[in-house]
């Protein structure tokens, strides 16, 4: 019994097993693609990156290229740089340097702040990523690849682009995307990691971000996929092992292209011994678990901070997946069962109302109500939640309180708050 | 915002969510049989049971009665007394005593052994619990019901039971059962809470407890369900809210007897403000998920003995959850997928791997090995389990190491292993 041969060969495990078969001749399709070296090896190129394109010197392809040769090479460009951001940025960032069709360089557009550094001079986020190549604000403490490069104009960042990962809070969308939208590289797609949820202003219907708010802002050509799992930023940065669940389908439209730009952009993201992506084609399945998730967490958060057992929280996160689906199902067409018990749903949702922000922030409320310390008497509720979103999450932005207002107002729109007991108690 | 409103609403909440919905209607019905209390008043019964059948003095059935008068009074025996068995008999007594369709007095088999007092004295554990009302070796410091009574002759605490509730480890089953088989009462039927699986000696097929090895025991026409979910005993029995399933099909061969026995039974186990019991007829599907979650749950101490994070967790959640899926659908017929998604599978699995005894031992055990203990050195990995089970569990019994010693043989002599990598890599 050699213990430790658990921890290598779990991410084995995870690719083996039954749920993933279906990925085992797309994986070795895109292997066929090309690729010259072996995933073994991948982590050895992690802290020498060195310079661009050094393995694939014989296919650049520069930045206002339009030629729609097949294989082009990926560009990629994260939109987003906060501590989920930079996160994915170190496997983005590490697989395209050495994924043979990718360019090396990634570029990552910064939302631009000044940070004080230990010594007491200021400097900007910006630079400090370029020549540490360390989020120090948002992700101290971790390494990013130097192929990593961060870029201030988001249209620079965006130029030529074939894939933009969207990596930032759902509210900053509407004013970015006018701004690359008729900038961006033709065959242009995107994937978002945001988890949050939209809502028609007038109808009140819930509307995909990944799928409406961004081919509205980018024009309705434009496909987007999501990146959703049981991902908490620093154990991926840490290279803790994971799954994540890419859910796309960017050769819905376009018979010409075929399976391939999918499973790329899977490659793009997995790193096989510890960021295991697997690919469904459920989009809207996928971001809706993505958002509510958060929702529940709250509800989580509550029975930590009253000192409720195990039994009632795994209770609450049971109903919670069962509400999730129903939500899905009710609002969005060609939704599948299977996604429920994807990392993108069922392993989010506990890793979520385990150890997330939403549920952190949840336990304090919940336990300084209990104490009735006398800072919270007469205070107003938005005003608490902002007082400890600051207080604990360091300039993160909490998204379950902001989800949950939203929930309940398509609930009460719908007049269906009955169908949906657990999401409507959480936001009261 | 009432955050205590949360606590009492909760089972409220679970009660109307959309997957209770269906019972709605069997809750009514069962109203309407007779109950004359309201279920808030239930618990002001607790303490207080004195003596049998104070509500119900017309209608008396006395344990030797064979008259099939429907409706007859329901008189339940306990078949064990460990820690779920005392925990699950203070919600048993209690209904018992206060529903009108049952006998008030619930007897307890009880599997009789001396307890050494706090004093020195030694006692029978029987005789304390008939005293003093709590099961000072299994379930300390919670107070039975008075109207729960010990009996140490099987045949004696059985005879004239219409439900007999089976909560003892599995292996106890096949010395035991065939005590009883010819002193039954004609129309009883069984309710098991064992955790466990059988295989068949010669085909190597894993084996349904409570449908095959009860009713071998006990006669093909013994009708047996089960009661799973996730329940922790220390936490029910503390009063903390929670669900659980009842998986049961007692009118399947008898078109004479109405769904009102399904019914009944769920309301002998359902306390309407913490033990919300919801009931679905997959017996196989129930039963095989409470079992196999103590395998992943080895697997989920692992994880947290290595000290890795909750995204790893989170991810052998998910997939052991798959794998039990197929695992049921794959030996079993009429499994559904609904099953998955109840308590006694999500929720019992959640629970089980974050807080369960499985998970404590396999954690202690992980941790000894890296710590490379020098008395771990050398020793063979049986007597570790054991000693373990002795140090951490006060004579409790581990069920995960020895189903996952069973499911490894079902999958090897079915040469099917690499559809399981997870059960298979744990039990290695």
């Amino acid at each position: 019994f050699l213990l430790f041969s658990i921890i290598f060969d779990l991410s084995g495990i995870y690719g083996s097993s039954p749920d993933t078969l279906v990925l085992a001749a797309p994986v070795a399709a895109a292997h066929s693609i090309g690729a010259t070296q072996e995933p073994d090896s991948s982590s050895a190129v992690a802290g020498e990156p060195g310079g661009n394109n050094e393995n694939n010197d014989n296919s650049d392809c520069s930045a206002s290229s339009t030629e729609m040769t097949i294989p082009m090479k990926e560009k990629v460009c994260i939109v987003g740089s906060g501590n989920w951001g930079s996160a994915i940025a170190t496997l983005v960032g590490k697989n395209c340097h050495r994924l043979p069709f990718a360019e090396s360089r990634v570029n990552m557009w910064v939302f631009e702040e000044t940070v004080t550094l230990e010594n007491g001079t200021k400097e900007k986020l910006s630079k400090i990523i370029n020549t540490q190549h360390e989020n120090i604000k948002y992700l101290p403490g971790v390494k990013l690849p130097e192929n990593v490069v961060t870029v201030t104009d988001l249209a620079e960042a965006c130029a030529g682009a074939t894939l933009l990962i969207f990596v930032l809070p759902h509210q900053f969308l509407n004013g970015l995307l006018p701004k690359i939208r008729n900038i961006i590289h033709p065959t242009c797609r995107g994937v978002s990691l945001i988890k949050g949820l939209d809502f028609h202003p007038e109808t009140k219907m819930p509307m995909l971000i990944s799928q409406k708010t961004i081919a509205e802002g980018l024009g309705s050509n434009f496909s987007c996929g999501v990146l959703m799992g049981a991902n908490v930023a620093n154990e991926v940065a840490r290279g803790d092992m994971c799954e994540s669940t890419l859910a796309c389908r960017f050769d819905e439209d376009d018979t010409s292209v075929d399976d391939d730009i999918n499973e790329r952009t899977r490659l793009i993201f997995d790193s096989p011994k510890t960021f295991r992506v697997q690919r469904i084609s459920d989009v809207a399945g996928a971001e809706v678990c993505g958002a509510l998730k958060n929702v529940i967490a709250l509800g989580a958060g509550f029975v930590d901070g009253l000192g409720l057992g195990g039994n009632t929280k795994a209770a609450l996160l049971r109903v919670g997946l069962r509400e999730m689906a129903t939500f899905c199902k009710m609002f969005f067409d060609n939704v599948q069962e299977d996604t429920f018990t994807q990392s993108c749903c069922m392993a989010d949702l506990i890793t979520t109302c385990y150890g997330g922000r939403n549920r952190k922030c949840a336990e304090a409320f919940a336990r300084e109500s209990i104490d009735g310390a006398s800072s919270v008497k007469g205070m107003d509720c938005n005003e608490r939640w902002e007082r400890i979103e600051k207080e604990l999450l360091n300039g993160q932005k909490l998204q379950g309180t902001h989800t949950a207002r939203e929930v309940h107002a398509v609930l009460k729109a719908q007049n269906i708050q009955h169908l949906f007991p657990l999401m409507s108690k959480i936001h009261s």
